[in-house]
């Protein structure tokens, strides 16, 4: 009998990231630089990004990029993460189906998100920088930042949506308990937050306006850079490591996964778990369905155009070629989820582009009626953001109770709800809704997309 | 090398309970009926707790109690725990001492709690319940329980301290994902809750006082007993799962510890971790020192008296011979710690008493600093609970750093601090004060002892 949870012997755990660009025959857009139009080159992204990471970032070919050793070790203080064998949610569901999942909250900052952070803490502090600037909404991101630059001893300045800033005090003193000083935004810091304060007193703030303060202070500071927790193809690679002790839990049993689902923001998680899978599909050494879950509310894949955007609603980014809502749309107030994000990675992009993947979105109360069960019977509470990816995995072990199919279903648990309360208590009241963007709203948003004709 | 986490196989998880009793020389002393002052019958204590669980606290004699599968099963939800070597907070401590901790929170619970939970909703429920009731204060125990119930579908009715539900909504919102229903107590539902409400209008409660409610109604509603989280000998039984499993690890790679130390309030988690450590000690097998980590704002062990008292402020519940600062001694406000309580479990007491036990007590600033760094070397912001374990075990690490000494120290780390982060916020702000009880406070609080005299 397959255990209730595969943990990896520490010596099984990856030495390298893997690449899956290297194994696409139709290779992700490059990032444009907004002003000329042409791609991005090293000299004009170093400015922003940590040397390293750029390089990273631009290489199409490497198939494999060693995990330095300090970044391994780090990662033994939280991974390997277990791959869990859904026993009672099968029972729950009464399903044939055999469902899996890789839980990445077992950490501090909850998520899956400091796979990345560690990584680009790590490069930062080799180039000899003093720290890293970046932004947080719900915190996921500053709180795995601030985690991996106490360890590195680099300095970390978090710019906070005022709004979460002032909900979310929590998040803000995790941060500030690893050492992060973490700032509302609008501040009066940058000259674009004391623009934006001007222009609109009394601002809660966006992750548009908190980004572009993030910006403007690592390339203004001498020896700060920026840092991004998703969408960039670097974070995909870093967060290969999910699914590559995915696959090695998985063979280790002799299991070989049907659907492969993730829930899909910027893409990082889904782009991670899927990588190794997708590679053997790419090289045609197997075949796997891939499944992206998005929000309703929020439906880059399902309902964007593909597409040269830009990466933030400030417009201070490059060019990102992506499934995309437009850079100014602004998913309802309503949705819980993390997955508000306009756009999706260049790389998930492409492969859904090509077919290779599919997509599908779905609907914040079933979302979170999902997820209730799930903690109820699988003992852990799911993040929002992870629950689109247990509804859609719940779906699918449905579809095999109706058929009597046995198929194996593996989704991505990317962190727990504990700092997500605010939304679980609206479900619990029966207050929570659903909204879905009409026609003439997706329109008017794509509508502003920057004219690119390469 | 020893790995950074130990986790036991599946097949290599403890199928029985250790009864520490059993080898007791000085058998604790037994609970008293406050009425007539002679020991508690089972015909007594069972129509307030579950038949099972009262056979279980009082006997004194059986080794060993299996584990029920369906338990067994649900430990695999979230067990087995990993021993983790700290190897980093070593590195930053620069001692030679080899420090292990035992990690208790990888649950939504957040704490070792849930080993007890489970073990009085299965008997609960096999005995043919409706439901349980309990009281909370900071809710640890009340989100374990209403895990616990959830899975088996029992009713779960929480009472919980006024000040804290309303201050801490989150648990709440955990506990109410759950299914259990949760008053803040004092409460309009109960005799003794309208009472209180009578004489003091507006007050925000106390655990003394949601205790006597959630008995009120254990004992008046038909199919519902009473069940507590510590402190009971049978809470002690359950919670050897901790110290069963450490032992496990720890003896796969051939290793003895000379120092166990884990932090105590009701002393559950101390018990069960020590149990079977403590047990060699009783048969003259191997030696250990053990130590008890109290806050200096409730110091039961190294300042209380070893006598007869109440378990509970409101005096509706047994008498129980334990190191106690009287019932109605009411620790200082400004400590954010859960290890409030007045007393100290009876078989810890009696091992105490007979010098079998060391105890310390720390202070509040001095445990959150130990609490920030282990955050930040090990990744894991921990509960202030199990912090005083956390400050303990550095201590000890640092006289080995002195003497040269290559000894080896396990603790239990029993929980996450997520839910704690309004004392981190204040700890973070340098608002964070120590409180010592003055000896007058403690004589006038153990002037009110009941008499006792066997």
């Amino acid at each position: 009998m397959v255990p209730y949870k595969i943990y990896l012997e520490e010596s099984e755990m990856p030495k390298a990231w893997y690449n899956l660009r290297a194994d696409m025959k139709n290779k992700p857009a490059p990032l444009l630089n907004p002003a000329t139009l042409k791609p991005m080159t090293f000299e004009e992204l170093t400015p922003v990004f940590c040397d390293e990471l750029v390089r990273q970032e631009l290489d199409n070919d490497t198939r494999f990029f060693e995990i330095p050793e300090e970044i391994r070790e780090f990662y033994k203080m939280y991974r390997p993460s277990p791959l869990t064998r859904a026993y009672f949610l099968e029972r729950a569901l009464d399903t044939p189906a055999k469902i899996y999942y890789k839980f990445e909250g077992n950490n501090t900052s909850g998520s899956h998100k400091l796979n990345s952070a560690v990584a680009q803490a790590y490069y930062a502090k080799k180039q000899g920088l003093k720290g890293v600037t970046t932004e947080t909404g719900a915190g996921q991101w500053g709180t795995a930042l601030s985690m991996a630059c106490s360890f590195f001893d680099l300095d970390c300045k978090v710019y906070m949506v005022k709004v979460s800033y002032e909900q979310k005090p929590f998040r803000r003193e995790v941060m500030r308990t690893y050492g992060a000083s973490v700032t509302p935004s609008p501040s009066e810091e940058t000259q674009v937050g004391r623009k934006i304060l001007e222009a609109h007193p009394g601002t809660t703030g966006s992750l548009g306006c908190a980004i572009s303060e993030a910006v403007e202070v690592a390339t203004s500071l001498p020896g700060y850079r920026y840092v991004l927790g998703s969408v960039l193809s670097q974070v995909l690679l870093h967060q290969s490591v999910i699914g590559l002790e995915t696959k090695a839990a998985l063979d280790k049993y002799g299991i070989k996964p049907d659907i492969i689902i993730g829930c899909a923001g910027g893409g990082s998680n889904l782009g991670g778990l899927i990588a190794p899978f997708m590679g053997e599909k790419l090289q045609g050494k197997a075949d796997y369905r891939f499944i992206a879950v998005e929000p309703a509310s929020c439906p880059s894949l399902t309902r964007g155009r593909y597409a040269y955007d830009f990466c933030d609603t400030g417009m201070v980014c490059p060019l990102a070629k992506m499934y995309t809502l437009g850079s100014n749309f602004i998913p309802s107030a309503n949705h819980a989820g993390g997955l508000r994000y306009h756009g999706m990675s260049s790389v998930l992009s492409q492969l859904y582009a090509d077919g290779l993947m599919e997509a599908t979105s779905v609907e914040q109360t079933a979302v979170f009626e999902a997820a209730r069960l799930f903690a109820r019977v699988e003992g852990t509470l799911p993040a929002p953001e992870s629950s689109h990816a247990i509804r859609a995995a719940i779906d699918e072990a449905l579809k095999c109770k109706e058929t009597g199919e046995e198929k194996t279903i593996v989704f991505g648990l990317t962190g727990t709800g504990y700092f997500d309360m605010t939304a679980y208590q609206k479900f619990n009241d029966g207050q929570m809704t659903d909204y879905i963007p009409s026609d003439e709203e997706l329109e008017a948003s794509l509508a502003t997309l920057p004219k690119v004709d390469l």
